[in-house]
């Protein structure tokens, strides 16, 4: 950290009266300040005291991915993962292979980003991998494309140092934004590819209510796919549009205590990023947002670690 | 069919303008009709030539059993479930016994109901597992209450000749309504009982995102478990509240050739009951609304048989 950033952070943590110092291991998703550009998000989280942050392509791309690099490094803040690619359940055709040149950019940015990040970065992009394509019903076709997507992408990944990670999306997004639904799913696709290349996004709003969720993630350590651990939490009645439906961790129903204790008995170790959708969340100060996250997190789910 | 019955019907399906006879297996689920008091929901069901109706508990208690039995018993259809039982996750208390001994009734009412339809009709009681009791985040323990419910019903269902049908519902309810979400997790529960007392509901609006959904369908024959198929759409984006979010098969993304070929390879050949909660659904017609309802079954489930 150097000295100016210092200086900003603690008089930016005072004005925000943080009053504890966050887990070392959490990484403010950029999600979760949706409507921060990227110069304020990487502010924000660092002057708190978060030591890691996920980026998402759009704001990346605003500045341009050599200028967001520049800003990553001087923030000092760890790299998480990028967000995301994916999109690959549309038929044989160009839309798809341009989806497909659209995630080898986004493998490159995850490499540039990764290297740019302070020591412990991860070069992690993940994948949501699309839903049925407009007026079809073949579920089980949209799910091999997905498979054969990745194995498009695989050497592409693997040369760029970067790990895909194909992340379930809870199931009532099944058919307009990932066929892929379970982890025990995302797993099975997986495993036709090196660990090193293609892992498994394991984030606790998709997959809290699977009945064979902690056989799974314990699964998924075991065969090394582990790529991020995301958490945020539900809470019902759903948003009308439930893409925006995630909470602050302690704010809903899930049990973070299992959850993350069977992350942690994987041996996995990396930092955990908090991901919220949320239009009360975007509303906010991005500065107490990332306080609030802080504060969630150290409540919520800092203990099982 | 009684021969004054048979004319009431052949002028209401003259005045609704039913083209074809329906398919003889098609059940009208009496939640498809929900505004109509059970005498409406059983004429406009017989008129239209459909057989076979599935009733819920409210409207029938409305009238009082012995009388909703003589009406089942007047308008010549099968009765096919009775809906429904559950609410299974309270801890032990006065609340939780209450909430058992209503399902005593509710077993009794489905035996009675069963009686006194037609010939083929079955004893079915659909069971919806009850959410996370208010203020608990212990999930794991919610479904183990679950399992100790029907281990307390299963002596009073088997000596009334009724099959309690668990029926998961989609993982977007597991936290308010139903902890029991794929029809895997409700096998695993159903596999400590007997298959003539304790079954599953094959639901397709449920289960139709499951990666495992052919598979566990089979294997819910094999296990001699279907105790009902019921059938209705998935659409995007869903209803503000994702409850009325059920649609006519055809009118949405699910693809019921495989589903319903699944079901069908099991030798389940009873009725198959169309349940669909929509609030345009509701607000319109009866007599409408159930031959819409036969028409769609014709299109989309029909062919599979």
């Amino acid at each position: 950290m150097t000295a100016s950033r210092s200086l900003a952070a603690e008089s930016e943590s005072r004005a925000a009266g943080v009053g504890t110092v966050p887990h070392p291991r959490l990484s403010i998703n950029q999600a979760t300040v949706k409507h921060a550009d990227l110069a304020t998000a990487l502010r924000v989280t660092a002057a708190a005291g978060v030591e890691a942050i996920g980026l998402w392509r759009e704001p990346v791309q605003e500045v341009g991915l050599d200028v967001a690099a520049r800003m990553l490094t001087d923030s000092g803040l760890r790299f998480t993962t990028h967000c995301r690619g994916g999109f690959f359940t549309l038929p044989v055709g160009p839309e798809r292979e341009a989806a497909l040149d659209d995630n080898r950019r986004a493998i490159e940015e995850a490499a540039t980003l990764a290297a740019a990040g302070a020591e412990g970065s991860t070069a992690v992009l993940v994948l949501v991998a699309g839903g049925l394509p407009e007026g079809s019903r073949d579920l089980i076709g949209a799910r091999e494309r997905v498979r054969d997507a990745i194995g498009a992408l695989a050497d592409d990944a693997r040369a760029a140092g970067v790990t895909l990670a194909i992340e379930p999306l809870h199931p009532m997004y099944a058919s307009d934004r990932a066929v892929v639904s379970t982890l025990g799913q995302a797993l099975d696709i997986a495993a036709d590819f090196d660990p090193a290349v293609v892992g498994a996004a394991v984030d606790t709003f998709h997959i809290w209510w699977d009945p064979q969720v902690l056989d799974q993630i314990a699964r998924a350590g075991r065969e090394g796919r582990i790529a991020t651990y995301q958490v945020c939490d539900w809470k019902t009645p759903l948003a009308a549009d439930p893409l925006l439906s995630r909470h602050y961790p302690g704010d809903g129903v899930i049990d973070f205590a299992p959850l993350t204790r069977a992350v942690q008995d994987t041996g996995y170790d990396r930092d955990i990023e908090v991901e919220i959708f949320h239009a009360d969340v975007w509303a906010d100060d991005p500065v107490r947002v990332v306080r609030r996250t802080a504060e969630a997190f150290a409540t919520a789910v800092a203990p099982h670690l």
